[in-house]
């Protein structure tokens, strides 16, 4: 009924240490306790916690769905989710990277995004619950008033209460300037916040006590559009100010989407009738608090693509080892056998190669930035943690974007594997298909991710993150440039490097002319650059192979995907460059009633 | 519950008749009853049924999915597919294109073309029925003795049977010389049939009065692998040689499939128990009879791909124009809405111009592709039906890869446009992505395309079929040397048909040194071959709707359809050309053992 699922842990380690030296950096940072051995520990757990509890669950649990009851408008998670939910409280799983002082374990930010890998390939709808919780922890450790934190934080952090963030609105989801929820001030200080809000994970569940949501509503003289929206804190069952869970409040499910796949993670329709909440920050300041919360959700997201891109190439390499259907091109391999695995057809390599190569190269792109969030976080040098800052800011876009689109790209490319097979449910390889489908969509498409990159992180920001990305490379090249194993990779980064920095003032320079541009490069500009990013990685990651205590079979398996990467993944950007050369006149030209004729 | 359909009248008639002259051809083929009235009357009246009876079965039909009794093997199409089938029948529409003499009205396949591409956009699942009946009514009309058309073929053409194609077992799909089908003769001349056939379209179920199988079985004294291979009719109830229906034949569906889509097309396993059976053409040529109807199969699945295309299309317009999210670049260009129109937007236009450009040029390569199968049988010319039968041979592939993979990327690129709404199955656009899926599976997967296309009707043929495509490519620049309203066209078809040309030689010289060589170039070549076949249709394209009498507004779209086309989807033949002249050391570099270390 599912695929199978097994922990990457070699390949996770070797970014993590080998590639990126992280426990070094964990080390200079002063988070003593993400020793090595410490962080083995965890990834051992998490391994056999996700293993086990989790991926046996995915197929079941896609085909159950979620249930809702709409007389007490109680929402049942698919059996099996429950006892995995506690099971991951007990293990203390929860506040793996939430603050101390509030029960949590205070681990760095890419120990949590370790976990959500793991979590995510082995159950990306069960994962959402306690991915949404994490970032209502993080906005109101970020936001709240100490009661608030005080009151919500321990059980969040504690597992006992679930989170959620409510933005979209029927007719608004990008748009949020012109959301209609309402929240009007009570004379106890507390609002009553009224609307309805689609699309919200985890809205109502089984898993947790009570469900705190947060909540974007304008207050009665607020500002309009983007300017006016505030955040407020809207538990299920109402809490006291010194923490006491009382009565039901006036928020309920209405309603649960029916969607093409992640079925077992709950998609609510939440409908709030004079609910009693509490700002959260400051008025009419809502987006910015939210959106502080938004940028490591989309990371988290992009984390997904990379779960779901990785289950989905051990199915798909497993069937292509053991399905035997014609003979190699040049001559059967395994003359005792029927016929030859098609792991010997140079197509079916074509497509393993494609999957290996964008999610190795991914995970380290992943784990960079989660490690630059540490950065950010952590060092006591405000230099270093302005620096670190500026690369997540331009590396969250790229991630989540490519990381998930990549994703829909490999678990198309591992169904295609199957052949016929693929196409059917209990081959599970479908669901991998349907699930991934969502990354692209949630937390922001792929169109507002390629705009936040070339509006706000670049021409915003006159391109303050390229040029720290470009200084790596620069950095890299500069230091290999004697290193005659790795020039296979360096001329190659080197030109495309100058290039990228080029084109990008190209496409600069066209904007004051024409404001339709930044927009009609976007898209492209964003893959040109992803797939430079990665291919800055998989330099990096021959080079780190190259220096470790790996295989030789490891090191030549490393090199021989960046070879694949460079050659075949890579050329990507000849098209994408003549595509930004071409301009926004090729798609404003069309009157909008031309598309419509028939 | 679904997505709405139009039938695409002006622009089908545009390809049919200013594009491709087909009523020309066919009265010089003689066709005459096929005159361009009769054309128009079957559109109109095909856009009506599938308009009103089959489009608004699509989204309830994929809830409700067929049902299979586990007591009686019986299969139950979903409500409103048995009222639907009998209005087909009635209408005539069964034998659209099939011999007169058995009762088919004889019109050009052409025109079963036309009326699939209608179909498959109302429903594909429902589409799947007659899809498989005109395949075995072709395969018999072409191979099987007088007495069993006699017997077989009126039923079918009139409706009152269904047809399927039975080759597919448990562990072979492409590699059909595996199979373990087994005939045995019986004193009487039938044979008595025995084996598991799965992935069988209509395999069971209640439209229609009986069954007729074509099965691919081994006779006991056959030789080895794909040589040994007969086919067989056999039909659900057994037919005696002067056509009377008796008793209930020895095969029986063991079950239905469960699957991603196509869930209304009831995919079977299929049991032969010493069910009585007929051998049809030669004893051991039984893969030979099949592939001659393949052939037209694949065009068909192609076809398919067009249908879903125009479909998703249509929606995601639709929705562009009424979604109002944020404004222009450039400005309010709606100032007294709330918000813009999101087709405002330069990336939505670019996923818009993504499906219309593929899905206008593929409509128009499809129906070349159909216009030559007319010729090829139809002409008096010997020569020209040589030159046709290679055309199609050499465009099957490559329509039914690209049609069918672009068919992926434009339901894709559609329900992108919807952003989390086209995740919700209610909005109708998650299903045609589904349903999508199948076509770049079924009759040949992508892979096997590819193959086919650089090996047998390239390699193996000498090139004979992209010699004629450069010949009309070559001519047609010619012809329009002079035609300054052009230029931006012809210089670089022309540039491209090059650079082909010596590409393809630059490969074949390559395999004798390593015959991984094709596999290795298949997929690149394929859709490198089929951007320039579609560069040339939409030069054509745009040639031909100068010279039509059509609107300026419609002679300007197909030009800025054609010059988006040109500059940013024929631009990926970079990327593709980078990648075939890295030849395929790349994919064979890692043992096998190396894809799984983890």
């Amino acid at each position: 009924m599912s695929s199978s699922y097994s922990a990457p842990l070699t390949d996770i380690r070797f970014v993590l240490y080998d590639v990126l030296g992280a426990d070094a950096v964990f080390e200079k940072l002063g988070l003593t306790e993400a020793s090595r051995d410490m962080l083995d520990a965890v990834l051992d757990e998490a391994a056999r916690f996700s293993e086990t509890m989790l991926a046996p669950l995915n197929g079941p649990a896609d085909e159950e769905g979620c249930s809702y009851d709409k007389t007490t408008g109680a929402v049942t998670t698919p059996a099996g989710f429950k006892q995995a939910y506690q099971h991951y409280v007990e293990g203390g799983w929860t506040g793996l990277s939430a603050p101390v002082e509030y029960g949590g374990q205070g681990l760095p930010y890419t120990v949590g995004t370790l976990l959500n890998e793991l979590l995510t390939a082995s159950n990306l709808s069960w994962s959402n619950y306690p991915l949404l919780t994490h970032g209502v922890v993080e906005a109101l450790t970020q936001h709240g008033e100490d009661w608030q934190k005080e009151v919500f934080l321990k059980p969040l952090i504690a597992g006992r209460w679930g989170g959620t963030m409510c933005l979209t609105e029927p007719h608004c989801g990008t748009d949020l300037g012109l959301l209609k929820t309402r929240a009007k001030p009570n004379a106890d200080g507390s609002y009553s916040v009224t609307g309805t809000k689609i699309f919200i994970t985890g809205g109502e569940h089984d898993l947790t006590e009570n469900i705190v949501h947060l909540v974007l509503a304008k207050l009665p003289d607020a500002p309009a559009g983007a300017k006016g929206i505030s955040l407020f804190v809207v538990p299920k069952f109402k809490v006291s100010r010194d923490g006491v869970m009382g009565e039901r409040n006036a928020v309920h499910c209405g309603a649960l989407e029916h969607k093409m796949g992640i079925k077992a993670s709950a998609t609510c329709v939440m409908n709030f009738d004079d609910a009693q909440g509490y700002l959260v920050g400051q008025a009419n300041k809502g987006l910015y608090a939210m959106f502080t919360m938004m940028n490591t959700a989309r990371l988290g997201v992009g984390v997904q693509g990379i779960g779901l891109s990785e289950r989905a190439y051990q199915n798909a390499v497993s069937y292509a080892r053991e399905r035997l259907q014609s003979r190699s091109p040049g001559g059967a391999k395994y003359p005792d056998k029927p016929a030859d695995p098609i792991i010997v057809q140079p197509d079916v390599r074509r497509m393993l190669l494609n999957i290996k190569s964008l999610l190795e190269g991914s995970r380290v792109l992943a784990l960079f930035a989660a490690l630059m969030v540490d950065v950010s976080q952590h060092s006591k040098d405000p230099e270093e943690r302005q620096r670190a800052d500026t690369l997540v800011a331009f590396l969250t876009p790229i991630s989540k974007a490519c990381q998930t689109e990549w994703s829909v790209a490999n678990t198309y490319d591992a169904q295609q594997c199957y052949g016929g097979h693929g196409y059917i449910r209990e081959n599970g390889m479908e669901q991998l298909v349907r699930d991934a489908r969502i990354t692209t969509l949630y937390e922001g498409t792929t169109g507002i991710q390629a705009l936040d990159l070339i509006g706000r992180k670049t021409a915003q920001s006159q391109g303050a993150g390229i040029k720290l990305f470009l200084g790596m490379i620069e950095a890299f090249c500069e230091q290999n440039a004697d290193n005659a194993a790795l020039a296979e990779f360096i001329d190659p980064l080197r030109q495309k490097a100058e290039e990228w920095s080029e084109l990008t003032l190209k496409i600069m320079q066209r904007v004051p002319q024409n404001p339709d541009e930044l927009g009609a490069a976007s898209y492209d500009y964003l893959f040109y650059s992803g797939y430079i990013v990665l291919a800055y990685w998989w330099a990096r990651s021959v080079a780190a192979a190259d220096a470790s205590s790996h295989s030789d079979a490891f090191k030549r398996t490393k090199r021989d995907t960046a070879r694949y990467y460079y050659a075949r993944i890579l050329t990507r950007t000849l098209t994408h460059k003549a595509i930004l050369d071409s301009g926004a006149e090729l798609l404003m030209a069309m009157d909008e009633e031309r598309f419509d004729a028939r």
